[in-house]
C-alpha cells in the first residue's frame, strides 16, 4: 500500500512557483489538468471507474455499482495564486489512501464510496468560488457560469471545452452523505492539541467588487485640488473595511486590486478593489458590508470620484449536520468540533445532503500561502480518521 | 504642403485602445515601431537624412551638412498606458511641419536644423523616464539602462536589439540649441487665453518605489489581530502622501500598484506602490518624500509589516535658459512664460545646451489621459510659432 509521503511527493512539484514556493494551480490550466489526469490514473490503479459530471467535476467510484446512499468524499486540486499545497489536494489524496486503508483492513463497502475532485473551488480563475459544486447542485445558472471570464478574457465555457451541464440530479441523488477532509486554516486544533477536528459551521461570506471611478490625469502637472483621484477613495475604503471588521469581530480583506492605467506618472481613471467579508452571522455581515459601502460613498463625495459596488458571490451561513458531526466526533475519540470562516464545496453540498468536514491540524494556522503546512504524522492521522468515518458510514 | 490635420490623421489610429480611446504606444512595441518607421518615411520625403544614435533616438537633418551650432527640435512618440495622443507626437509632427513652413517661406537655414524622436520618454515600459535623452547625454550608465526590464522581463537592451551606445559627444556637440514643442499639461494657457507659451522651469521630481512586505494568509480564517497585512500600510501611505503634498503645495501621486498574490481571498504577502512626487524646489520635495516615508514606517510598525523605499529616478530642478526664453517670448509677441511639473527630454538636454520649450494650449488641462486635447487652430499656431523660432535661431 502506498504511503502518504510517497503519493504526496508525486504532486509536490506540480504548478509550484520556484521563487515563492507557492502553487499556481488554476482550474483547467496545465498544472491542474495534470493533477486531474493523475487523479484518473490513481482511480484506474484502484479499479475505480471515473465519471465526469459535465461541469468539470470528477467522481471515482468504489463499491456496489448503481446502489444509492453513497458516501461522497474528496475535495479540489485548484489553488489561489501562490497558495499552499494542502488546501484541496490533501482531501483528495487522503480519500484515495482511505480507500487503500479500508481494503487493507479487509472491509467491503455495503454502500458506494465516491472520491470527488471538484473544479474551481477557490474561484481564483473565474471569480466565483465552488463553481463546480455550485453547477452540480444548481446553485448557479450554467449560462452565467459559462460566461465567467478569467483575467485573459477566456470564458469558463471555453476552458471547460463546452457549455457546463448544470445540475445533475441523477448523480446528486445517489449521494447519501458528504465528508470533506481539509487542512485547517486557523489555529484552533493547535490550541486544543488535536491532530483532527470536525467542522460545526461555515460563516456566511461573500465577495463585493468596489469600482472607484475618477479622472485620469498627469501626475506632475495636475494641481492636487483639481484631481479626482480614485486611488484615494480606494485607500480610505481599505482602511475603513479593516476598522469596521475589527469593531464587529468579523473578517474583512482587500487582497486584490486592479488599476487603470496603472502608470507611475498618471492619476488613475479607475481603481477596482475586491472586498472579502465574513462574519459569524448574516446580520453582522450585512452590517459590515453596508458600513464599508457607506464610508466609501462618503469619501468618494470628498474626492470627486464615484463608487459602484457589485456583489460577485455570496454564501449564507452553513450549519453542518449536527447529529452527523457529533457521531463523527465520538467515533474519532472525542475530536473537537469547531466553526470556520472558510468556504468549501462541503458548504455548497450541505444544502442537499448531510455533510461533514474533517480538519487536519496546521501548525502555524497559515493558509493561502506557501507557508501553509501539516505534518506527515497529522496527515496520516487524517487518512486513518477518514477511513474510520467511511467504514462507519459505508461498510456496516 | 501637407496640413496639420492631414499628417495628424495618419497617426490617430496607431496604438489606440478601442475601449478607452487612449494610446498604448510603449517604446519599441509594435505601434511605436510603426511611428518610428513613419518618421523615417516623413524624413525621406523631405530629403532629411536620418541618424540613429545607438540609443534608440532618431535624428533627421536639414540644412548645411556637418556644420555645428545646429537647432535641435522634436519630442517623443511613446505614451503612458491609455495616454493622450498629443503628449510627444505633437512636438515631432509640429517640427516636420515647421520645416515645411520654412521651405514655403523660402528661407534657407544657415545652421543645421535637426528633428529628433527620443526613445522611452515616459518611462512607461522600462521605468526610467527620458531614457533615450539620458543615454545620449550620459545621465544614465548604458549598462544600467540595458538591464532595465519591462513587466514581462524583457530588458531594454533586448528591446533595442543590442546594448545602448551611451553618450555620443560627437553628436551632442553639434547641437547649439534645443527647442521642444509640447502640449500643455495644465490650464495656465487657458487662464491667460494664449495658444502658445514658453517654459521657464521644470519642478524637481522623481519616482520612489515603496515595497510593503507582510504575510500571505487566508482571508476567511485569519483573525484580524493575527494579520500582517501590507495592503493596510499601503493604503495609509497613499492617504499620507496626498495630505503631505497638499500641506506643501507640492504634487504626490500613487498611480501604480502591484500586489502579490493579488487574490480576493488572500491577505497579500507584498504590496508595491510607486510614489511620483514633485515640488517647486528640492528642499520641499525632500521634505515631502521624507514625511511620506516616515508615515509609512510608523504605520508598518502598527501593522506588523515592513517597508523598503527605493528611489527609481530623480530629476533636479531645471531652469531653462532665461535669455533664450525671454527672446522666444518676445519673438512670439509676448507669449506667457510659465513653469511646469512635468519632466521632458528638454529637462535632460538643458544641462548640456541652451534649451527652451514651447507649450500649446490644452483646453481641459487634462493629460496622460484619453481626454488630453488641443484644437487644430492651436496646433497650427504652435507650428507657426516653432517655425518662427527656428527661422530666428537657424536661418539668420
Amino acid at each position: 500500500m502506498t504511503g502518504f509521503r510517497e503519493l504526496w511527493d508525486e504532486l509536490a512539484p506540480v504548478g509550484r512557483d520556484p521563487v515563492s514556493g507557492g502553487y499556481l494551480r488554476y482550474a483547467f490550466t496545465e498544472p491542474e489538468r495534470w493533477l486531474r489526469d493523475w487523479f484518473r490514473r490513481q482511480a484506474a490503479d484502484r479499479d475505480m471507474p471515473v465519471e465526469d459530471d459535465g461541469n468539470g467535476n470528477l467522481f471515482a467510484w468504489w463499491g456496489p455499482a448503481g446502489a444509492g446512499d453513497a458516501v461522497l468524499t474528496g475535495s479540489h486540486f485548484d489553488s489561489v495564486p501562490h497558495g499552499g499545497g494542502y488546501d484541496g489536494p490533501l482531501g483528495i489524496v487522503s480519500a484515495l489512501l482511505a480507500v487503500d486503508a479500508l481494503r487493507a483492513r479487509g472491509v467491503t463497502p455495503t454502500r458506494p464510496v465516491c472520491v470527488a475532485a471538484f473544479a474551481e473551488e477557490e474561484g481564483a480563475r473565474f471569480g466565483v468560488p465552488c463553481l463546480g459544486s455550485r453547477l452540480l447542485t444548481g446553485a448557479i445558472e450554467p449560462e452565467r457560469a459559462a460566461a465567467l471570464t478569467d483575467r485573459d478574457g477566456i470564458t469558463f465555457g471555453q476552458a471547460l471545452g463546452g457549455p457546463p451541464a448544470g445540475p445533475v440530479p441523477g448523480l446528486l441523488g445517489r449521494f447519501g452523505t458528504f465528508v470533506e477532509l481539509h487542512v485547517e486554516q486557523g489555529r484552533a486544533l493547535v490550541d486544543v492539541d488535536a491532530p483532527v477536528g470536525v467542522a460545526s459551521a461555515i460563516w456566511p461570506h461573500g465577495r463585493w467588487r468596489f469600482d472607484f471611478h475618477g479622472e485620469a490625469n498627469h501626475a506632475g502637472t495636475t494641481r492636487m485640488a483639481d484631481r479626482r483621484d480614485p486611488m484615494l477613495t480606494y485607500a480610505f475604503t481599505v482602511l475603513a473595511a479593516n476598522k469596521e471588521a475589527r469593531l464587529r469581530g468579523a473578517h474583512a480583506t482587500v487582497g486584490r486590486v486592479a488599476v487603470e492605467p496603472n502608470a507611475t506618472n498618471a492619476v488613475p481613471a479607475l481603481v477596482r478593489g475586491w472586498l472579502d467579508a465574513r462574519a459569524a452571522d448574516p446580520a453582522t455581515l450585512d452590517g459590515l458590508v453596508e458600513a464599508v459601502r457607506g464610508k466609501a460613498v462618503e469619501r468618494a463625495g470628498r474626492d470627486g470620484t464615484t463608487v459602484a459596488v457589485t456583489r460577485e458571490s455570496f454564501t449564507g451561513v452553513v450549519d453542518f449536520d449536527g447529529p452527523l458531526a457529533g457521531r463523527l466526533a465520538e467515533l474519532l475519540g472525542g475530536a473537537p468540533v469547531l466553526p470556520t470562516g472558510a468556504g468549501h464545496d462541503a458548504g455548497v453540498l450541505a444544502a442537499h445532503l448531510p455533510t461533514a468536514m474533517l480538519f487536519v491540524r496546521n501548525p502555524t494556522g497559515v493558509s493561502h500561502s506557501p507557508a501553509e503546512h501539516a505534518t506527515d504524522d497529522d496527515c496520516v492521522a487524517g487518512v486513518a480518521a477518514l477511513a474510520d468515518v467511511i467504514e462507519e458510514l459505508a461498510c456496516r
